[in-house]
Parts: structure tokens; sequence; C-alpha cells
């Protein structure tokens, strides 16, 4: 089934920044079969035509880092200090999570993630207390495009450590293809700092044996590079990769404390870094060298992390934020373009996260795009600047529409695949308990 | 006429922080008369009750520094150095500029801030061939609260630069008091590097003749504190001061590069800041470091400069940035907590701009406040968090309805005092002319 989508103006996003004002784009299935100038061939050829009334449409967003499982979380101990914040606010609430916490939450956070333009994400969730084919049977159901990854801690008892890996590695093996091709799985290694060499080491050998990519948080913060220095007299990255972690193709969240040397060995390595400014500020971590990792060919994606530490999943203002503070922190407004930003955030993000098959709207790609009206928002105005505003002046809540594998997921900001009422009265509900 | 607004939660950001969930206040013309616990006996006394079904009250936001008269220019000349960007982009256009383009370009301005819940803003406008009278009734019109300030710039032949300050001191004396008290004038030296030493005694004068306030950009650049200081020997802040600028309450936009001598020195002589964070990154100009000028007791507003330099009038994303910032820069997520950064951009920030009058729901205050419905929106859930929402999560497109002086100014959204369609179709018919 061919669709035809006309009248609108395409930001492809693609390797050499096409756009098409008042373009053409054909999706035929679940991928884009042409995308350029409007062609009455084609046109003739087509099932359905969609008129999109003067959009502007763009690939959706690639959000490389997140917990949508905290989601319940957000505002839950506002300015403090990452290791405190962890230690008193979200551990020891996620230790009361249930199925049912986990699977609301995921719900909100893919509800909000949607109806503000993303439509693929990386995850990392804490397993405890909880049924994760369950909640990964509801992230199934929301049609959003993604890799779940069931964090490994070293924390407990040696069986306690022992039956996360082993569900860790089942979790991994079971979902590495799900929904349709849309979800997989990634091994995820918490962090250096929650995760023993041995871990670490099983963590390598389970992506290894199920050619699996690894996530995890490293160089977040000066203490966390101390600290491990301390504890095995080299910095993280460094602890990483001799135990072996880089050998399958890694995405690294953070990446705020690195050296030249550091930035070198993830090159070699091609590790890939989850960039989350918003939460790099908010946590007090510092703002990481950007600049110096695409200076140096390392593959960056953009990402929020979780709420409770963003405290929105709204990749344009992350987008924008990334851009705004290589240029403050180089005192150079002419780094980070609004192209590399938008790149960054979409194709790049994609190819980072091993989904080179969407992330840009060029022909055999995913269709997954969205589309703003902008006839109607005054901060999008004047039109004619409308790849300037859509990283400096939109935002998630200007999304109109979004598709996932050619279908149609959010109509006029209304998501069709989650019940968003009953989702947010359960959100508080629950959260009421968990406060309680 | 005494209206009581029920049914609500109300966040006074009042000088102790009260927060009434629940609660009530009663507008009596255009002051609050009361805020507090729900009262039965008050609410008999009302002549009219508007129920507002659980929505959380702010007071109206107070943006400090703005150039509303360049909204047409967003977008325009993107990822540039600041001295190129206002040579080549902004300058020349600025000189096409007509009454028509600045009236619209106004209002367009205006609509976005009115939309994103500022209800009072203070400007700094190019008066080059447009007429001020007109575009002070325009903005008159719109019903916004703030003051309005004619730039003094030291270009052209010795005719030119005295017509200029002639027109400043016309302007100034008619405007102090316009639109129901609502508008005012400052007296506005563009900057140390775009004013000769005599135009900024010249305004100095005027500012202490007719008893106004001073608007003036100061330290954006190390750029400009070098230039001062081959030019005049001393850095700006001290430069302004001895031609006697200080001798008025001034507010200084930028700040950014401050040593600890200048920050007393604005001490010292309450001179007040307007921090423009999202402009000084994106201009690639630094950041400021407001942490200091708190501590040491100095007057900080929030402000988004011009949409060409930042690009969106959304005072909730610019708080945001602000806190963030500090807390990134400072390595310090307990710097800046939510209650000191929306209380700079409203009550703290109406202070600096000599209207203390508005900024918090305190009776004896104008009733100048904005609503937001946060049921239906993912992002602001859970519900229970919302003052960490309000700081952490929140948009200007999140806002409901805009009051000022009591009255309704934006309704579900919709602006009542200014025709949207038209602003937005003449802003593209404008923009279409002046960049042809
Ligand atoms: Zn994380
Ligand atoms: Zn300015």
């Amino acid at each position: 089934m061919k669709i035809a989508y006309l009248n609108a103006d395409f930001y492809t996003m693609d390797m050499d920044n096409h756009i098409f004002k008042n373009g053409m784009m054909i999706v035929d299935d679940q991928k884009i079969s042409y995308i350029g100038p409007s062609s009455a061939d084609l046109l003739s050829d087509a099932d359905q035509v969609v008129d999109l009334r003067g959009k502007w449409v763009l690939p959706g967003l690639v959000n490389v880092h997140s917990h949508i499982l905290m989601t319940i979380l957000r505002g839950n101990g506002d300015d403090m200090l990452l290791k405190p914040w962890l230690e008193t606010k979200i551990w020891p609430i996620e230790a009361k999570f249930t199925t049912e916490i986990a699977s609301v939450s995921a719900q909100l956070g893919m509800l909000e993630m949607l109806k503000s333009g993303t439509t693929t994400f990386s995850d990392m969730f804490n397993p405890n207390g909880i049924d994760a084919d369950v909640v990964m049977e509801v992230i199934g159901e929301t049609g959003m495009r993604g890799a779940f990854s069931y964090s490994i801690f070293s924390f407990g008892t040696e069986q306690e450590q022992k039956a996360n890996l082993t569900g860790a590695e089942r979790f991994s093996k079971t979902y590495k293809t799900y929904a349709n091709g849309r979800l997989t799985a990634m091994v995820a290694p918490h962090s250096p700092y929650a995760c023993t060499p041995e871990a670490i080491a099983e963590s390598a050998r389970i992506a290894k044996e199920n050619d699996l990519m690894v996530h995890i948080h490293v160089s977040e913060t000066d203490f966390e590079v101390l600290d491990i220095e301390k504890r095995y007299g080299v910095r993280p990255v460094e602890f990483l990769r001799r135990l072996g972690l880089f050998d399958q193709p890694t995405v690294m969240a953070h990446g705020v404390v690195l050296n030249d040397e550091e930035r070198s060995i993830l090159k070699q390595y091609d590790v890939r870094v989850a960039h989350n400014p918003i939460s790099n500020l908010k946590l007090g971590s510092g703002i990481a060298d950007v600049v110096s990792l695409l200076d140096k060919g390392i593959k960056v994606g953009i990402a929020t992390d979780g709420v409770a530490s963003n405290n929105n999943f709204d990749m344009f203002e992350e987008t924008r934020t990334a851009a705004l503070l290589q240029k403050g922190v180089y005192k150079d407004a002419t780094k980070f373009t609004a192209q590399t930003a938008l790149s960054l955030a979409t194709r790049v993000g994609a190819e980072a996260i091993g989904m080179g098959y969407t992330g840009s709207l060029e022909a055999g790609k995913k269709a997954d795009f969205l589309t703003i009206y902008p006839y109607d928002k005054a901060h999008l105005q004047p039109l004619s600047e409308a790849y300037s505003h859509l990283l400096y002046a939109a935002s998630g809540r200007d999304v109109c529409d979004v598709y996932i594998d050619g279908k149609l997921i959010v109509k006029d900001g209304n998501c069709l695949t989650i019940d968003e009422e009953k989702v947010m009265a359960e959100v508080n509900r629950l959260h009421a308990d968990l406060t309680r």
C-alpha cells in the first residue's frame, strides 16, 4: 500500500541536509520509497494521498538514553547532588516498585515522548521487583521503536547478583528482536561504580555471545572518575576497555569527564556517546565537551536521561540546550550549528544506537516522522526561517502528528496507542501510594 | 467589583514562598485584595466567582530585557558571532525598518509573550526610521505592562546623534506614565561600545531630570570589556560609573564578564542585572555568574533578549536554563534552587525594573497572573510535584489564561487583545519584502 504525503516541507536530515519545500514523500508499507520534489507520475501510482496542509516534516527524534520506568519520579528530589540523590531519593523508592508502577510509569514516559515527537528511544531499566516481560509487552503496544536494557548491578548478596546477571542474560536473548523488529535489547551494566569487574566482564560476555550492543553510564562526574581511579588505579574508560566491554559496539551515557586520551580510546573502539546536557547540568555533573567528541569523529546522540533529573522528555529542548551549551562554553557562536544539532537528534543518534535504518527521511529508511503545523504558532514566525526555528524556537508541544513504521501513532497531538487519561490517573494514584 | 477565584493552587512567589493549595484569591478591580485559604465569608462578599477547575496559578512572568521590534528577525543569522551578527545581519535590516514593520513585529513579540505567560516586560528599541508614538499606541492596546525604552546610539553625523538624544528625551517625558500607568519609559543608552561618553552623560542627565530608570547593555562579551579598556583605560562598569549613569536606578543587561570589584560597584549603586542565559549562550558570549551576583545581594531578573538571539520568548524555558546553568557551571546541584529561579522570573524581576507592585500574588499587588491546566499534560505528572514542574518541566505552551490588572488577556491559550491571524500573516508578508 503506497501512501503519498503531499503539500509539506520535508527536512530530511540526510547526509546532505536536503530540504524539499512543498515536496512529496511516498511511504510503501513501513518504509519510505520516495522523497523529493512532487511528481505527478508517482502520485498517480499511489493508493492513498494525505494532504499535510503546509506542515513541516522532520524525521522522528531519537532519544538515546532514558529511564522511562522512573517517569513517576518526576520532580522527586530536585536540587540535590547525584550521589545522595540516587542513594536517598531514587534507589529507595525504586526498591518499592511493582510491575504495575513500572508499567504505568513506562506508559507515561512513552506518552510524553511520542507526543513530543520522539519515535525511537534507548532505555535502561532497573528490573528489581518487577516482571520485565509484562513491562516489555506494554512497551510493545505503544508502537514505539527502541532498545530496552535490563540493568546489571553488583548490589546485594552474591546470590542476588547472580540472579541479576541471569535475568539480564535471559532478557537480552528473549528481546533481541521483538514487536515486529521495532524493539531490541542491549546489555546494560549500570556503571563502573555500581558494577564489579566480574559483572562488567560478564556483561561483555553476554553482549558478545548474543551479538548485542552495550549500554552503560560512564564518566558522568568528577567523583566517579576519582572513585574508579582510587579503586582500580585507572580511569573509567580504561577500566572498561581492559575488561573487554568495548569489544561490542557500546553506547556510553554522559562522558562529561573525559580527557583526550580517553576520547582516542572511544574513537578506536567506535564507542558512541549519549549526551544528556540537561541532566548533567541539573545534577551538577558539568558540561560534556561535545565539540571535541565530534572533532574526533565519535558518534554522539542526544538524550534526556530520566525525567527525575531533567524533568521532561522534550527532545527539541534537549537538542537546543546541547547546541547552546557548546557555543557558550567555547565562547563561539559558530560552533555546533543548527544542522549539527538536529542531525545528532535524528540520523546520527539512530546510527549511534545501531538503528541506522531510521533517523532521516530517505528512500529505504523506516517511515518514522513527525509533523508540525506552524501557521497558528506565533513563536514559529516568520515561516521562511523554519530550519532555524526547528532547533531554536520549537518545542515538543508543537508536534502535531507522529508516524512510526508508517503507522499514525499521534494524531493532532493525541496519542492513539495509549489511553492518556487512564495513564495519568493511574500515575497519580500510584504516586500517592508510593510516597505515603 | 470583587471577583473570587476558586478551586486552584496558588503559587504566590511572595517572600516566604507561600503556596495555597485549593486556595482563594479575591481581585478587586485591578488589585489582589485577598489571597489565602478559601473563606466562606469573603466568598459571600464577592460580586463574581470564577471556578479555576484545579488550575495552578502563578504570578505573571517578568521579562526584564527584550527587543520586541526585532521579532520579525527571528532566525536571521544564527550561529554567528555577536559583532558580525549585529553589523551584517541585524543593523542593516533594522535600517530598512518602517513604522508598519515595527508595529507588527511588536505585536508578534507581545502575542508570543502573552501566550507564554509573560505579563510584564522591559524593552529597548531602535527608533531609526519609525514613528515611536504609533508603536507605543500599538503596545498600549495589548494590555501588557512594562517599560519601553528608546535606544540612544552614537552613530551617524553629529546632527543625527543630536536628533537621537532629542528623540529619546521627548519619548522619555511623554511616556513616563502611559496606558493607565501600565507602561513607562526608561532612558536607554545602548551600550558603552555604541555610545560616546557624551551620550552616556546626556543619558544620565535625562534620567535624572525625569526621574526615570536607566536600561543599558553592559559587559556582554570579553571583546567589549577589552575594547572599552583600550578606548578609555577602564572597564565598562567603571566607565559608566564615572559618567554618573548609575546615579539613577539602572538595569544592566547581561553582566557576563564581571569581576568582584565590579560586582561591589553594582551593589553599591543598586544596579540591577538582566540575566539573558540563552542569548548569552547562543551568541557565544558565555555564562554570567549569577550565583555571585545573588550572593552579593544584587537584584537579578531573567530575560530573553530579542528572539533573533534566543529564538523564542518562553520565560519558563529561560528560567529553567538559568537554573540549570548555574548548577552545571558550579558543579553543584544545590545551587540556584527552583524557588530562587522562579522568584527571579517573577517578584525579584519586577522589583529589578522598578515595578515591585507586581510579580507576586499578595494583597495590594496588581492582579497579574497566569494559569496552567495540568490534568491533560503528560509532562506535568505526577501532579503532586507541581512546584518542581513549574520550573523544570513546564513550558510557555502550557499556559492557559493570563490576566493583567485583573483583566483577562489570554483565555484558553487565545489572546483577546491581538488579532493573531492578522499579525502572523502581516509578519510573513513584511518579512518577504524586507529580505527580498
Ligand atoms: Zn541515566
Ligand atoms: Zn539586548
